[in-house]
């Protein structure tokens, strides 16, 4: 029995609940568990590059002392400590952002992302660019909302919105959600607007899950 | 129950079965069967491009009769007919060359590909380029050996040699393996070389796996 | 005497018919001879991928069967079977995409293309990427017209008025036009706004021109 | 009678010469010529940046002058002047570096530069990067030789030497002559490596006379 | 005693003075003089490429004829004959668009440039993709206007304006002034907007300043 | 008095001593002091990627409690918690990497970088993708030294042999060490190899210096 641990880098209980949900799918029965964790030295959210940074070394020491597990997803889209956690173990680490991009390239050519604010996309596109893929972009374009906002219900027709322009003025014809948060509105998204939708951190489990059972 | 039909666009039934093996372990029983079958009308193997673009409509017109299969993976390194059978079903389908690059870079930072010759490296260079990876390819190296070669046990020494070569002159940090036929020597080579080593069918096959998990 | 044979993938006669008239600059007496054909086994337009892939294999027999020609022209904007026919003879073959990009990349520094609409803009923007020349590329931008459409002398309003826009707003200095169909408004075009536009069937065919009387 | 004027900016009249022989084959009798002049002001040779810059200016004076022509062709691998001419005009000029290697990305993927030394090398690889081509670039290998040198018979055995290497060792397939001096090598260096061998001056000659048969 | 020699490739001595004022700051008592000096041979004002080719041999002839100086500064943002007076002398040549660039990215991720109009933005684009920072430019937007209007104290609205779209809207974290006469609108736009701003002759200057004070 | 302060975050002070003699040129009396500082809570040497990030969040408060001066560098070639201690201050802050990769591109076309091993090259690579010189660099080529090794005057010939590959073989035209510690080899190795030579961390120095003259 393979163990997956996907580690919440803030300590707010509520969305590693979220995760858990939405991850549910990817249990194997008696071959592979999904544990969802908290990481309670974390801050309450992660909002600013320095909350970001704080939970780097935290997350080496998380892995290190998690050794039952197989492999590891760090659910934060900023990918923090990412490098650092593949330095400390041999197993695979997975991080969302960048799982997610891989994922929704191989159901379209031209990604967008429907991301919460200006800010966070400030910080994605140097990343983006890192990770060799800015030409794939079509855009990133902002809902002008908080993680919280973006989890709710009442979110979807904004997210809707974001999402249609991205793909009938930027040439989308593949989505990325581009928070930890708003996976329930993964398959509405791709019923209303008609192009594949993909949710990061479950593009990132699922590559996890891969890793053990062929492992 | 979904099914995943991965397509050996060859008309080798060995080469089939060598995959059957391979993925056996993505097989989840009660909820994935994998089914990997051999597409008659393609030629005995692929070797030219010729060979290649022969096998894109009969692809589509495979991925169209067997509308029983939730996911399609196509089993040739050079990815015929991808772009194609994607727009003929709202169903996701996968290539081994894309998800092997996209797969390996979530194990390294620079991806060294064992190719079996400058032919194929001459093929795979523009479609590198093409996926916006062109900058993260450390570099394709050849073994100088037909897929049949690839695939027997005597072709490990010569393998673990360019392997090296790629990690030690080119500065590769995660492998992949540029066949169709030589995931027998993915873990061995892991082992012998001490960096990650992805196998591409595998790793497309995890791709689909992971969406009709999530479907 | 030379022969070039200038392939309309579609099989409307008319189509061909305005190809010919176009090139007919380009025939040189006692030297070089332009034939346009009509691919009869074609579709009667191109419009889907499918319609794509379905003449790339009827293009490598033509090129195969019309070994009388001295150089090939694939008169469709998509550039299909392209690297198929180049493989399949040692005499030169060109797409008039990738001719046309190149023409008028020697006429400015970043070029404007006027196409049909959004959804081949979607297909032709990795395209050009495979090229290399994405930040080449001010913008592509959609007349939402059919073929038909654009051709008939109506259409000349809406192709200046995106065409000024791609010269004013997205700062092209030099245009291509994105559909074979659309030579008749090429010269007024470059009178209405002032920046050379390019054909890019003519492209093509004069780049095989250059090819059979260096020969 | 349309008038292509070939401006070889060095003043040494028996390149010019060489040029004129090269590109009789692209006079269309009755329709256009192909006048070859030495620019007087320039130096005997190109072979520093001052040189280069020293040509600039009469290259201009020279296209406004003779406004009797109807297209222009800059016959130095560098192409002095380009953008300066082509705003002092609103009739196309050539430079036979750009369209080298745009007639070169034609033929095949990956083009190979056969240079006369490093010190062109090290001047053409920024040049090709502001052209956007660098990543279909193979390789830039060096005869160390003098243009005099190239031009001669005995230099063939190392140009093929240099070609044979561009096309084994740095997968290109497809080459260009790097200088204006070597179009005598063109076609046996074809014949003998078996891909495409594309001479630069003949490459925008070609496009000039394209120009002046479309107008 | 380093001596910088500061060249301002118009004629018009009222710019040279501006420079010397805006420089002042970065005279080092009794180690580096900055001289402004004006290239009487130059145009009075550089607007057209033929302006800006105009002075690069003088400016090349200059820094041959001032070698008392130690280092040069080339102040036109179009970089008029760097390339060439770089190889002209060993001691150090800098242009301000070229600074002006690595310096404000060292102040953010994304740059954003106020430019004066869409024709300078055109000129601009290529250069910028000749020095590889394409994909790290924000943007690059006009004001619409002259130098001698971009000086003027009243031009600080339109500046501020196009300054906060270029972070509004796109997401440029760091702006750079385009042009050498708007030194003065420098800190007083940084105290506007909240990002950091530079100017581009302040820029070429301080390196300048760096290599004499180490030499 | 502006105030510079350059934390070598290692924890040995015999680095620092030496980054003082080598920044002494960078004092300008009256104006502007450089205090190098040991970050003692650093490990006695950065080696590895742990060691980097353990000292991003120490060089952050560093940064925040010696709010006295003017402007930060950062004196590791890894450029550890640049972008955090940016968004820490608006206060300018410099990583040697960054600065000297900037710096040496305004001495020449294509940086050839002298670093000390293969893991120090694999680590860089990325970063260089990130600021979007890739295309700049001409090769990054070992030592297969320590920083201790490469300090002794006993290395040069090894540094010069390295250095002459990256110019003759690498076609580099500018060189960046690239490490602390080589600062001493900076002028002799311009004067044996006859190319700039730029040393990181006064190429980062001298940029704060510039920014702290003209606040």
């Amino acid at each position: 029995m393979k163990r997956i641990l996907v580690i919440n880098p803030n300590s707010n209980q509520h969305v590693t609940d979220g995760l858990a949900a939405s991850l549910e799918p990817l249990n194997i029965d008696g071959r592979a568990e999904i544990e969802c964790m908290t990481l309670t030295e974390g801050p309450f959210g992660i909002e600013t590059r320095h909350d970001m940074e704080s939970v780097v070394l935290p997350l080496r020491r998380t892995v290190l002392k998690r050794d039952d597990a197989d492999a590891y997803v760090i659910a934060c889209y900023s990918d923090p400590g990412l490098a650092l956690c593949r330095e400390a173990t041999r197993k695979p680490v997975y991080g969302i952002q960048e799982s997610g991009l891989f994922s929704a390239l191989q159901r379209g050519q031209r990604v967008g992302v429907v991301a919460l604010g200006p800010k966070s996309i400030a910080r994605h596109l140097p990343y983006i660019r890192a990770l060799g893929l800015y030409d794939r972009l079509a855009a990133e374009r902002p809902l002008h909302m908080s993680v919280e906002e973006s989890e709710q219900p009442e979110a979807f027709p904004r997210i809707e919105a974001v999402a249609r322009g991205l793909v009938e003025h930027d040439y989308a014809d593949t989505l990325l959600l581009g928070c930890a948060g708003m996976a329930a509105h993964c398959k509405p998204l791709e019923a209303a607007i008609g192009v594949p939708v993909t949710d990061p951190t479950q593009a990132a489990t699922a590559q996890a899950l891969a890793a053990v059972l062929l492992d």
